[in-house]
């Protein structure tokens, strides 16, 4: 099996727009994107903070059409494939590495709780197999906040045992660096690719021989995330991770996904951003008001937010 | 709005068979189906016990189509119908309705946690309104300890007032006696149908004015449950209920969904019937031996179980 190197820098799981009637933007989509990759950052599609969960696999094939059919080049794409329903994973994974995704990204199937590595394995053997292209590269995806199903040090030692090379990395979103710190030492040596899931930790990932991060305030915040990532090396490192650290914390104090789409909103003079599927509610006026005044305090600003909007 | 009375009595979210190489066996499912029809246990397919999640919604409505083909009554049929994306919950929803069956049991939204009960409401609005369709009847299905989203009683409320006589009933899988009393106090008065979500809380729940239950055991062991259900005012119910709990005991000390597609599989003699989908996996030959086992001390026994085999 082919070894190749792997993905690395700053991802951003792409929030994804809808229209008034809940329906998604492929417009409003296609420019976020294309405002995303002038910056450098790459597009981790249908990822939690995409609200991909909410979206039919249908909804989320069209999505990924739009982008295609719009020149976004699929070497900076790593779509979310993951699904409860294996044949929807296979699906998902098919579509993603015929289009040339460099990767995708694996939520394991999380409505049951407490179930075994051993069948997790077997979840993503499954996918592994169905999928049958050596040109697939999968990125998993550990979120346990959320997912409520981990992928433990102990199934990735097997995964890349069985499938070296197709097994490429993670996205660890646990929020534990004792974790991420334990992928780094015990996966990052056979050339797993380890993200941390927020930029909060890039600084500590990159220093550990990580590959980047995969972050939902790169959709807001991008340049300065980049920017660290090009200048971790540098006297000032430190320095620039306190400023995204304090960016990061205005939006934690509201629910972060109706936020981001609030801020953008406000930046590119487009309402329609605000909308969010249920179960998820967009921010009311009096908290989007609070969020604006924050982020005016912290420096925030949006360049080229104009573009944004539909 | 039609207010009419709502189902009762012993349903089972039926097991799905899949073959040796993962799909749905529609030809078991149909058996099975209309053995438990013989048996008077009403059909409520796709809940978690049938591996509904791990099923595609063009698999779960090839299934409905096989047993209503097969010419299983509609007016038995309680799918489940919810989803992550309300889209594919109205997919599957419109389904059922336009099919006839006599309601649908719906999971909230399950992939991320503490949502509000406001994002909730939209949700299950949102289902109602995009089936819009006077015959639906939504049975809310509360299991907090797998799906992790609860539906409170506040919300119940909310959706009884906008939603009278659409809005049926409840499965509580919640395993907490206490919040099933409040729905029956709270609730039950209104003409809200509550289920128990296992025969265990079958007889407080009828002694409280409840409907019935919806159980996993309906699967293997619905002639007891049902001869409690007809029977609970008699003098000898709480012996009844006793040994139904005896028989549920024995297959909670195994994982519920391999345990009974084992039993299945010894009864029936179609070892075909072991099979589950990742992330679950059967049982080992130990286990399944040690299960018969205990089964057998409890004088377990599936009538006509050789009519299951494929």
């Amino acid at each position: 099996m082919t070894q190749t190197t792997g993905l690395s820098g700053v991802f951003s799981p792409v929030l994804t727009p809808f229209d008034a009637a809940g329906r998604p933007s492929a417009e409003r989509f296609v420019k976020h994107c294309r405002w995303l990759r002038n910056q450098d950052v790459g597009l981790a599609v249908f990822g939690t903070n995409s609200e991909a969960n909410s979206l039919t696999v249908a909804e989320k094939q069209q999505l990924l059409e739009a982008l295609l059919a719009a020149g976004v080049e699929p070497s900076a794409l790593m779509p979310g494939t993951g699904a409860c329903a294996l044949p929807d994973a296979i699906t998902l994974t098919r579509s993603a590495v015929q289009a040339g995704c460099a990767g995708v990204l694996v939520l394991p199937p999380f409505y049951y709780k407490g179930v075994s590595d051993e069948g997790l394995f077997r979840y993503f053997a499954g996918l592994i197999e169905g999928v049958a292209d050596e040109r697939l590269r999968i990125y998993l995806y550990h979120i346990p906040p959320v997912a409520q199903v981990p992928i433990s040090l102990d199934l990735i030692d097997r995964l890349l045992d069985r499938y070296p090379g197709i097994v490429a990395g993670v996205k660890d979103s646990s929020g534990d660096w004792n974790n991420t710190s334990a992928m780094l030492e015990r996966h990052a040596p056979r050339g797993f690719q380890v993200f941390a899931g927020s930029e909060v930790f890039l600084l500590r990932t990159l220093r550990g021989g990580g590959a980047g991060c995969i972050t939902a305030t790169g959709n807001v915040n991008p340049g300065p995330i980049v920017e660290l990532f090009r200048h971790w090396q540098d006297a000032d490192a430190d320095q620039r991770q306190a400023a995204l650290d304090a960016t990061r914390g205005v939006f934690q104090r509201y629910p972060m996904i109706p936020a981001m789409k609030a801020a953008i909103a406000w930046q590119s003079g487009d309402a329609e951003w605000r909308h969010v599927r249920a179960p998820l509610v967009e921010l009311d006026k009096a908290q989007a008001d609070a969020l604006c005044a924050e982020l005016e305090k912290v420096g925030f600003n949006m360049p080229d937010a104009k573009s944004l909007a539909g």
